[in-house]
């Protein structure tokens, strides 16, 4: 049993006020896998050119990550670079070169289709759509988006979104999903368009968990984003919470029998994808992942529920 | 046993994307009062001006609150206006009569010297100061300021706040008392500069409250912002918010004989503050607590366990 994930495998160069760093491992599905294999057995789907370097999947395979679906053609690797602001609330887009991920077209090997669990980077909604047709055994599917293609391609994602159990985006992207700018309203509309189980991310601020269940109507469950002595690089924070958040669903959240997940176990999953959200921001890049433990991560698990409790 | 308030008693016109309104009552003050009278007996301490209507007194009354410490002189009551933005985050101030507030100075009636808890709405530091001195038993005292003062009185607000239990201030106003970014870190200067206890306001996104405890050390207490369904107009939210805290400390979470206050108190005094905030938003200015119940109140702070449980 093991969760498929898919999306951008790239290199990102990356400025912040803690330094400034050329050239390291990034990309949605990168940063999704590595922050679910503290918890499930995940198998990527990807594509990356000939300049990726041996040392990098060696880093994935040692996070027992299959890399079967990691697709190597000639070209190379998409590459993003970008610079922070003095307080990290804000990030400029220097260069985006898609290079060999422009021409992404996610083919899924044999043993990736009968997994239960997927997970969809932010990738064009069409092709978001092909690899969930691709699964044959699919029981809890789900995925980010981006204001991309809210705006410019949304048929294709309201018919993409409408087979998804659950979606996870950040406030102002739910806000033009929706067209309602208070959040409340913006994940009813939302529910109505298909994910019954959506996380809003917010940030430095945290999330919020709107859950519609047939049985027990709405709800919501809010958690305050952890506070950081030092925010040293936020690049991947919002693709290591939906890692931690259905890596978790996957290792003990899920019932594969029933297809049932208690309401606590989901509130537990968005702590733990704030857990790996707040530990992606204390290095540069992945550089965290290569000396973080189960042990830490079920520590900061508990700080969590340290300082909310009353 | 009693709390004394002192600050502004004015009267607001504000426009909000629900609507607008020329001339209703607010100032710090009222709202600090009208909130915590909801928890514990208070006594006012402001000035206001002829105009000062007969209905807003009786109000202010009608919640069992002493004006006694209600300056009557001839001229008119502090006027202030401001519209706000559509997104309810930004306002903009259009006029600031300060009329008869101008030559605010606060003089204490005799049968408020006495009293245990002090909470000064934002006015000038060394009014601030003086209303302390003229206290003979206070056993709990702490306010507000604003970042006017910050820069421009800062010899004088750092005596004031030296003799303070407690601060209340927002995220932008911590970050220029301390010259630190980090919260975290402006918490550690801010606790050395006199209180021991501070919280955070973060508007929409909740509060944090920092503590430094000589026994139990440095600890944090996160709480995230209620969701309201609509925000109808935000002004004197934080002041309640204020009120909701220390009123919940007078009502039962101080031990006056000891001076100690259980860490456990101090979280249900911020989510006191948080349920008294989020009533604030519902009807223009204090229209809410015309009708508002304590029943209502204690079920919003069940609320609040609901959603932040895990």
């Amino acid at each position: 049993m093991s969760l498929v994930v898919v999306g951008s495998v790239a290199y990102d160069a990356v400025e912040t006020p803690h330094g400034k760093i050329d050239r390291m491992l990034g990309g949605a599905c990168t940063y999704i896998a590595l922050s679910a294999s503290f918890f499930t057995k995940c198998r990527i789907v990807g594509i990356v050119g000939e300049d990726f370097a041996k040392e990098d999947a060696a880093f994935l395979h040692s996070r027992n990550i299959d890399l079967e679906g990691l697709e190597r053609v000639p070209g190379k690797t998409f590459f993003w670079s970008g610079v922070y602001s003095h307080d990290m609330n804000d990030r400029e887009t220097l260069k985006t070169d898609l290079n060999v991920f422009a021409s992404f077209n996610p083919k899924l090997p044999v043993s990736y289709k009968s997994q239960p669990y997927l997970m969809l980077g932010n990738i064009q909604p069409d092709l978001q759509r092909g690899v969930r047709e691709q699964m044959n055994g699919v029981r809890f599917v789900g995925g980010d988006t981006m204001n991309y293609w809210i705006t410019g391609f949304r048929p294709q994602l309201l018919a993409t979104i409408a087979e998804w159990d659950f979606l996870l985006i950040n406030d102002s992207e739910a806000r033009l999903l929706s067209g309602e700018h208070n959040l409340r309203k913006a994940a009813d509309v939302i529910h109505g368009m298909g994910p019954k189980t959506l996380v809003i991310k917010r940030g430095e601020y945290g999330a919020i968990l709107f859950r519609r269940d047939p049985k027990l109507g709405d709800s919501h469950f809010i958690v305050p984003g952890y506070l950081l002595e030092t925010v040293f690089d936020p690049t991947g924070a919002g693709d290591c919470f939906a890692g931690g958040f259905v890596g978790y669903l996957a290792e003990s959240g899920f019932d594969l029998a029933t297809g049932h997940i208690h309401p606590k176990e989901l509130r537990r999953a968005v702590i733990y994808g704030s857990v790996m959200g707040s530990f992606c921001c204390e290095q540069f890049g992945t550089e965290r992942f290569r000396t973080l433990t189960r042990k830490e991560v079920d520590g900061r698990f508990n700080e969590f529920r340290e300082f909310t409790e009353f």
